[in-house]
């Protein structure tokens, strides 16, 4: 299978009888192995957008609107009160913090519920639908973007680096910067991806690098503390990444390591760029710094595969994401088209 | 054992009849074991080089001075020729491209080779000696300019931000930017350090932290590309790191990474200071592109402790170091002061 056809995230109706189901690829163990991972209770939702075994914003908001159907069939099952029912769908509603997609999704399949279950697996299949939908306009935007405007006047395939993952496991499908890198590639305007490890839990060297490598696209790993070298460099010509919640001035969070390869792209006079769905934009948090960032366990940095890696005696510090300030984003691509925000054109008046 | 009275390499002089070694912390197995290696011959002193048993600037500098009295004794045991003595001397100087601390301290005890061993012996000791003394001294004109500077009138223990290890391991002795840490703590001025983790081989994460955790320095470890998040959210008041070459115009090659927490440093304006001796800078380097950037193996950032991490058919990018531009480098601390680069007091007027 090409993992450009994959679906991290799939739901199984109820066999006679039984519970309907919430099928999960398990991140955790990519690219060992590819296994699915079945949930059919809040508790098993929950822990697995809790773990990673489903991650990536738009990934993790389609979890979040299946949530809401899995928990309605629990609730039938088990004869939940619809206050017991709103608290269950609050907790996976709740299950992350940063991505503003996870509330967006829960919140716009919680709305019909009064409506009964065939209405509520109709809003999160258009959610999985119009994501992927999306995700193919914004790779023809972000491709024409760029083509125009990197290298000024050359025809050489580009040289893209990327951060994280934003591809199908992250996504409905097709991935967001990662489907702008896919566009580029089926151009054949693609020369290398630079795809940065993305510590502490490697999705940029275990997710992107599998999805890269399943596709055949040339891309080399690299430790997220090269990227600025090898920008500064002029080994790229451009960044791309995705964004979990982009607030109304354009200061945008994602992955951590991000900002350092904005101000990196900026210094070198590069475009960095953001793909995301305009239900990225969240126009109710004014600026970056009242986005709540998400600190992890210490563990993810103090160990490796198990192993500890720093001494007993250290603590570890274990932000998930950062903000990039909106005037570095050279251009968000969205699904409706690219918005050039450091030139002033931001999402809270481009997009309202 | 206190970690500042820690000796990363040690020579150790011929019992009766027997080679004479020099012994080396396997800075491999730390912080897991604390093991010596001890080295009788250029090529398991170019081993051990090479695959970072030692390493550090000042001290593969300092491992190189007393390779070259290894080189004599073993040529004395096998008979060599000077040529062939002049032959492996150079494979010592040879064994890292960008440090030119190896180089330097190399040239400057073979330039003794004619006087004999003892002269050899006595001018790689003198390395040593003037390392440590170095280092000392810079620990004192560090802290007193990150006081008078950081922050301005306050006089709270600050929050320093390093990068890779700088320590007792990576020198003769204490520790260059990291000397400048334990003197501010020694002087009841430091808060905290965070402490990158320093991917690919982790001496952030492994040798940093274990330094500090013997001193009972009160540090986070985190991933590399936490660091410029960290400082965008004013959670550090200076960054302060060391050098492996400082060309003419004040461009600073160190550990891959560290160009993205100078630009953070100056996108956040805080200090970004470079603590090295007056040897690692350059003058017949003019500026940081005409630095040999050290390429490893893909390895190194393809697996971690013999796991494989990326999928079967990824490439590795894996640059060693990266350049800092000297616009960037708010001051250089070295053993005669301290050098405001960034201002525009450049290491090739200041140090000539």
């Amino acid at each position: 299978m090409s993992s450009q056809d994959l679906r991290a995230v799939t739901w199984t109706a109820a066999a006679e009888g039984g519970a309907p189901s919430l099928s999960l690829i398990d991140q955790t163990v990519l690219p060992h192995a590819l296994n699915r991972l079945d949930v059919t209770t809040v508790d098993q939702l929950v822990d697995a957008i809790v773990r990673l075994v489903v991650r990536g914003a738009p990934a993790i908001g389609a979890a979040g609107g299946y949530g809401v159907a899995l928990a309605m069939a629990q609730g039938e099952r088990e004869g939940w009160d619809r206050a017991r029912l709103d608290a269950e769908v609050a907790r996976v509603r709740a299950a992350r913090p940063t991505a503003v997609n996870l509330m967006v999704c829960v919140d716009r399949v919680a709305a019909r519920i009064d409506e009964g279950a065939v209405a509520v697996l109709a809003e999160a299949d258009a959610i999985v639908r119009e994501d992927l939908a999306a995700n193919h306009a914004m790779g023809a935007f972000g491709a024409d973007w760029l083509l125009k405007r990197v290298p000024p006047g050359a025809d050489r395939p580009l040289r893209i680096l990327t951060h994280c993952n934003t591809g199908a496991l992250a996504t409905a499908g097709w991935g967001t910067a990662l489907g702008v890198i896919r566009e580029l590639h089926g151009r054949g305007r693609l020369e290398t991806v630079y795809a940065d490890e993305t510590r502490p839990l490697l999705q940029g060297a275990r997710l992107t690098a599998w999805e890269l490598a399943q596709e055949g696209i040339p891309h080399f790993v690299q430790a997220d503390g090269a990227a600025a070298g090898t920008i500064l460099r002029g080994e790229v010509d451009a960044a791309i990444v995705g964004a979990d919640r982009i607030a109304a001035n354009g200061d945008t969070a994602n992955k951590v390591g991000t900002v350092g390869i904005a101000l990196a792209c900026a210094y070198a006079g590069i475009p960095f760029v953001v793909a995301a769905p305009t239900t990225t934009v969240d126009l109710a948090t004014a600026t970056g710094s009242d986005i709540h960032i998400e600190l992890r366990g210490e563990g993810e940095v103090l160990e490796w595969a198990g192993i500890r890696t720093a001494p007993a005696g250290s603590r570890g510090h274990n932000p998930a994401f950062d903000v990039t300030p909106g005037s570095l984003v050279t251009a968000l691509v969205t699904e409706r088209g690219v918005l050039e925000v450091g030139a002033g054109e931001l999402p809270g008046v481009g997009l309202s």
